[in-house]
């Protein structure tokens, strides 16, 4: 992202780019509820993303939180089912630790694959929202007949909108390639950790590729994108990123199939860490010289320092919190006694903070990382999306011979994060 | 802690708690600085704590984190030690990092010997602070004499005054026992983290106790008491707790010592935890029902969960987070997969919040819960300390064979957290 957009623009820019690939329709539809467990009517969306005939050709990547919601445990076994035909979205309750929520959510697709013609093993259920409450079944049927109905060719936006909970904006990445194209749309976990709100994710292409193909480029596409924003990412318990192809369009090269699917998730990745108003900054680690499993944990470990955080938020660049997080996170793991701290080095904004065993700061060192901080941040004069379209960048070289770089995104740490998540269900 | 104080009774309180054991002195002294790298001139307080003759029965427990301050590298060292007579302390610089940290701090040892008439390998350095700031060497140097000048046998309490950075509080505790005492001061971890903000404890008996037994019980009482106020715990760059008996009180039986020794480390422990004006709610989670490690790793998961710290901060009895994050816990450990949430309960200020495999919730219990989470609230209209003197207890049985719980304690995370944190060193 190289610009800031009006609203106007983003808006408009995402409508441009939703079209929906050869072979899949979409619905969206509202309720209104009440729940057993708080006082007061909430509302909720549900969304049908939805294809004209079965594929085969689907694939799926689930939380690892043990204590998993019902989508996630009915979509380990749709895994395992010839064919998939679409999935039912809602937001606001999530599903998870609820008497009933696996039989709940069956009788849902069982019902809306009525409507559709299609068996209930054949669709998907995702949800998200606050974990503990059940499903209003009753209301959520009545509403299917509608959904169902909706149905349009058109563009996938409305569902970007409608799985929404505390984003601020619809995400939706679009990759052409060959005759086809990737698209996708994702509901953005919070504001902060993926691993603590909700990440729903779904990729669709009319690009044909078989099943094992299909699930191997999402396995290996959502470890170098969604499972790079945050520590312990796809841990909540209901994150879920599903990929489906119409096969309706020739293959091409899994090399071009590929970049575009990680492009499209990098996007949405990115996309997810720049939502919310909470964040003022966007954090980039870059850390190199050191083995892959090694440098996923240092750009994790400073991303995820409330330290780290804090002080990113208020333009203080006071690095050695960076130090001290990767110190934190070298002490935990055999590997990390393999580091020497003589061979370390570490930049901000390019400025080298840390070399040769030694910080290497001055007063006029200060007082330019201070400005830079100041010019990645957010400017609240702008009321466009993205609301920053900068990274505070951190370079760490490991002085190793790891092969590459690992890039790890993170945001920082402010009071509205902390006001929204304080009283998010009211 | 069973009530409020004024802030005059609880300085009182202090005071009357804070007589030097036999064989001990104390001095404080206050100095400015201008450190190369920041502009501004800058507070230091430096104490001293001496012992009479050097003893050999000294225990020293160190941070785990790699990139380890000076004082913990010179610490471990001293450890080998046949005897140290005593500690120096400065805060607002923490000597990490600083080409020449280490040569700094033993040129300062050096000199506070020659004025002692002790070698420089029977002195400790500790340090809390800034990270990555070079020691002022030649303004501390400056002010050693008149520290030395003013040792005093009377009180710890100025050298628990001493030794704050962002403390609201001075830290003290004290346990009698036999015909001697034990008394510790603190330095408190900024507000939350002990493992991203320092944590200096020092703790002085005149009990006679072999040197190997001190290191037992220092050992066994910190695991049991600061290792259990947050994940990560001594693993700051700088994190110490320090021993010292000057054995000139008969010895008291084994585990008499340890109950005195475990009582002043846990009390010390809470005291960091209520610290500062950012905690509007400590909270006490014990686990039961499963092998020690893995109910730590579950207390651990729930005080360290951002959603569930902001939901207590918001008084909003979220409980579907406080299971959230023992699933993302136990997702992420082999040990986990042998837990069956089926046989799980968790309570929260003794309502069951979860059971048989499912939330028990309902609008009444939401609405009393919300009310629980408020009366464990600080009270802003009270200005005393401890600001809040009731803690949010939530109670988790894992259902299995564990003997016995363990007690890990947190605190919320609000605003005021965040802005001292992004604002730190200025």
């Amino acid at each position: 992202m190289a610009a800031y957009y009006s609203t106007e623009q983003y808006l408009g820019s995402l409508a441009r780019r939703a079209a929906l690939p050869a072979g899949f329709c979409a619905a969206t539809a509202s309720l209104a509820f009440s729940p057993a467990e708080k006082p007061g009517s909430f509302p909720m969306n549900l969304s049908l993303i939805l294809l004209d005939e079965p594929t085969a050709s689907f694939a799926a990547r689930f939380t690892r939180n043990r204590f998993a919601g019902a989508p996630i445990l009915i979509g380990r076994e749709r895994l395992q089912e010839p064919r998939l035909r679409g999935v039912l979205v809602n937001n606001k309750v999530a599903n998870v630790g609820a008497a009933c929520g696996v039989a709940d959510a069956r009788a849902l697709l069982a019902e809306l694959g009525g409507l559709l013609g299609s068996p209930e093993r054949e669709l998907l259920a995702a949800s998200t929202g606050v974990v503990g409450w059940r499903l209003p079944v009753a209301d959520m049927r009545a509403a299917l007949p509608g959904l169902a109905a909706g149905l349009q060719r058109r563009s996938l936006l409305p569902v970007a909108r409608a799985i929404m909970t505390t984003d601020s904006w619809p995400k939706l990445r679009r990759a052409r390639v060959g005759q086809g194209s990737i698209i996708g749309v994702a509901k953005g976990a919070g504001m902060i950790e993926p691993s603590l709100a909700t990440m729903l994710v779904f990729l669709l292409t009319d690009l044909d590729i078989p099943r094992a193909a299909l699930r191997e480029e999402l396995a290996r596409c959502a470890e170098s994108s969604f499972n790079r924003i945050s520590v312990d990412s796809d841990q909540s318990t209901s994150d879920m990123v599903v990929a489906l192809s119409s096969r309706r369009k020739p293959p091409v090269p899994r090399p071009e199939f590929r970049l575009a699917l990680l492009a499209v998730c990098s996007g949405l990745a990115e996309d997810i860490v720049r939502n919310g108003e909470g964040v003022g900054h966007v954090l980039r680690v870059r850390v190199g010289g050191a083995a892959e499993p090694l440098a996923l944990g240092l750009g994790k470990a400073v991303v995820n320092s409330p330290l780290v955080k804090t002080a990113v938020c208020g333009n203080d660049p006071n690095v050695g919190r960076i130090l001290s997080a990767m110190g934190d996170y070298l002490g935990s793991v055999p590997a990390g006694q393999g580091v020497d701290f003589a061979r370390l080095r570490v930049s901000l904004g390019g400025t080298v903070l840390y070399e040769g065993g030694a910080f290497r700061l001055d007063s006029k060192k200060e007082r330019l990382l201070a400005r830079y901080l100041a010019s990645c941040a957010y400017d609240p004069a702008r009321k466009g999306f993205p609301a920053h379209d900068r990274c505070v960048e951190i370079d760490v070289d490991c002085g190793g011979r790891g092969a590459g770089f690992v890039e790890v995104l993170g945001a920082d740490l402010s009071c509205e994060y902390v006001r929204e998540n304080a009283d998010y269900r009211s």
